[in-house]
């Protein structure tokens, strides 16, 4: 949400001439993404997203995340393609940080998604889920079920301060999803952050996804219950069975739902309540209070989670 | 240098439609600016730049700012122009915060500037100056010499934790400039923040001037002795005479000096050293430590004003 590391025009017209872009026409600090700079890059070859990986991401992982969105792109998916330089690589570095050249991609977030945007990005996880089925590389989910008691443990003690009895509820929750959660389901690469920030949509299309950093191997159910928490929920925490509908059916239509899948939504769409809540309160407890940008409020996700228990199949979501 | 104020693509697609910009196609939160909120929005009709004033800009200034932008672009200047609404305003509001559209300007601001480039800013400076002339809106300086002695007030007793023997050296400097200030030399519109920063190049030319959150009524050749600080010295703190040459004499050849403005130049250029030497050292004592953008080392400053004092003629600078 920042600009950490600031660039030179020396140093990034000396770098966009490396990708043969030609003259460095203009360039922003742009306020996007969790833990990177970001620059919006205007050249002579039209603009660009240029990255500096900061501390927080692991390098290991940017082979990862960069061939990822370049092998999602070749296959049809509109998603930001990083470039290669001179060299040929996709990851370079400038100013002691990892940093990468992505293209840049036209449309707006939603902040409040209509039903046929909850359709639209139902579609475009499923189209994502068959274009990432060949590719090579792999990385485990961090934020995955095995993550969470340990996410948990490093603020359980100040978990009341979030909201009365939260501590206890988590506890309980974890116990519960540990038993419950399903070990055989298809998997793949997942998004596992697809929310509506993460969307763009123009003239009524959704016209690209970003931000794969913390794309991984997953169920593929796992990644669209993170979506119906992420997009089919109001600002009132009531959830909206007309836009999960919309996005269940049209998922199914690219890419159905085995019976297991289904069978499993109600358990995967209370996990992925959970690891939102989990690193939501561990944000909020761990956040400088003199500190520009506030942090995502935990208790959106306490209500999603009680929604959660009380639903009995994935036609309460909305698929029949 | 942050978004403050979040706007949603709702309230914005609204914004620019009152102003005819038809599709918006995207958006992006700029770093850019010390205290308001910047985005970077491309419409259907090209991109521009919309500001969300924060609270520590008055509201009073706003008419002044946004109507010298747009007298200086018409008489030739090259400077981000308000775009007027449907009811044939610039200032409008957005999101509680009063908000304007200006023109997006391409080219990239210098971090090491070259003789040329002290040239064309020079150049500009005096164009800016003669443009300005017959603005009918008046500001006057909040940072001029009468407003140096309670700032300072704010931070002696604790100046010398910046560096030893700093409040001696403010005192005594704002004592002798106090005396030997120059009353009666032309005055007009000043930019009064021109850095490099705020300067923009394009294939080897000056692209445009931006943030002119400072402009106010002044003088101006004390305009020109800020930008001397500001363009004309190295990162060891020594004087480029030949920047300086090329600086005053473009200014020069423009909107020739008078006498009384060549005599005053070495007291104009200690007086603007001393501003924002005294901002500098106000933010760096009531900078947050944990805050992500350090602030501008203040001893800049100090080595500057040690320069002027050895100054004994506008000789010095490099103009003859």
């Amino acid at each position: 949400m920042a600009v950490y590391t600031e660039v030179s025009d020396v140093e990034l017209s000396r770098f966009i001439a490396s990708y043969g872009l030609g003259e460095l026409q203009s360039y922003k600090g742009i306020a996007e993404g969790v833990e990177n700079t970001n620059y919006l890059v205007q050249t002579a070859k039209g603009p660009f997203i240029l990255t500096l990986y900061e501390k927080r991401v692991a390098r290991d992982d940017l082979p990862f995340f960069l061939g990822l969105m370049e092998h999602l792109a070749g296959n049809g998916v509109s998603c930001p393609t990083p470039l290669h330089d001179n060299h040929g690589n996709a990851l370079s570095e400038l100013c002691g940080r990892a940093a990468a050249i992505v293209t840049f991609l036209q449309g707006v977030s939603v902040s409040r998604p209509s039903i046929d945007q909850c359709e639209a990005v139902g579609r475009a996880l499923a189209q994502l889920h068959l274009a990432g089925n060949d590719f090579a590389l792999r990385r485990s989910n961090a934020l995955g079920p095995a993550g969470w008691q340990p996410l948990f443990d490093d603020f359980a003690s100040r978990a009341d301060e979030v909201a009365e009895g939260l501590g206890r509820t988590i506890a309980e929750e974890l116990s519960a999803l540990q038993a419950a959660w399903p070990q055989y389901l298809p998997q793949g690469v997942i998004h596992a952050d697809l929310f509506p920030d993460n969307a763009f949509f123009l003239g009524g299309k959704l016209s690209g996804v970003i931000d794969f950093y913390f794309a991984c191997n997953d169920a593929f159910a796992y990644d669209v219950a993170i979506c119906l928490n992420a997009w089919c929920f109001e600002q009132d925490f009531s959830f909206n069975a007309a836009k999960g509908r919309a996005l269940l059916a049209a998922y199914d239509a690219v890419r159905p739902f085995s019976a297991a899948e289904r069978a499993a939504m109600p358990t995967l769409a209370r996990g992925a309540a959970m690891r939102f809540l989990l690193t939501r309160a561990h944000d909020w407890l761990h956040h400088d209070r003199d500190a520009l940008v506030s942090p995502h409020n935990p208790i959106d996700y306490v209500h999603r989670l009680r929604f959660h228990k009380t639903v009995r199949s994935i036609a309460d979501y909305g698929l029949t």
